[in-house]
């Protein structure tokens, strides 16, 4: 058995446009933008929506979004998204990025929460 | 014055795949899918993101995403959001489909939540 939820949506936002997109909802959504500290192309958008960590994220590729899945078993939640249709495209650190049916991306990383709110937030797979 | 707030997120697949997502999105998030009764080309996926409606949309186009901004007043809204930099592309019944900086595309709409909610959550601009 392993865990998994959805942390976080990133709007993906081509790199020259990336700033511009994030002063924008920035302001449409009322809440601050901070680069992240740790990784340069995120863009933190604080407490823009319930219960998800949002950001924009500079790409080199056309405007898309991507929904994170965090997991405390990256293997197991990634064979169970191929499973149900996915198929992996790339890997980046200890994420596994995932074309999902309808043409989406989905990437799986480790737990990134508080321990508290991704034990009484995740689900449970067989 | 008047308030919004984000009300849905809409996974927006080409028409012919939009089954096929809707499936793996309801088996990957635990929740099920089902179609809606007013517009067919929606399948909501209930309780799927925490406080956010959440739905695959059949859409003629490439896959994508979008963010639905509920308000009292849509004319204030879009205007609002126009003078962030947004430019209006579509109108589809009372909702204005606008395309936002960085390329993606949001839908203003009459308050669709519950009032309790809607008055809870929606934030108040000048």
């Amino acid at each position: 058995m392993h865990r998994s939820r959805v942390y976080a949506i990133l709007i993906d936002a081509p790199a020259p446009e990336a700033a511009r997109a994030a002063a924008f909802w920035s302001a449409a959504l009322g809440v601050p933008a901070e680069p992240d500290a740790r990784y340069p192309q995120f863009i933190d958008l604080h407490d823009a929506l319930p219960g998800l960590v949002t950001a924009v994220q500079a790409v080199d590729d056309a405007p898309r979004f991507h929904l994170d899945f965090e997991t405390d078993d990256v293997d197991a939640e990634t064979a169970r998204l191929l499973a149900l249709g996915a198929t992996q495209v790339a890997r980046w650190q200890e994420c596994r990025v995932l074309r999902v049916p309808g043409g989406h991306l989905v990437c799986v990383l480790p737990v990134e929460s508080p321990p508290e709110i991704f034990d009484a937030q995740a689900r449970t797979w067989p």
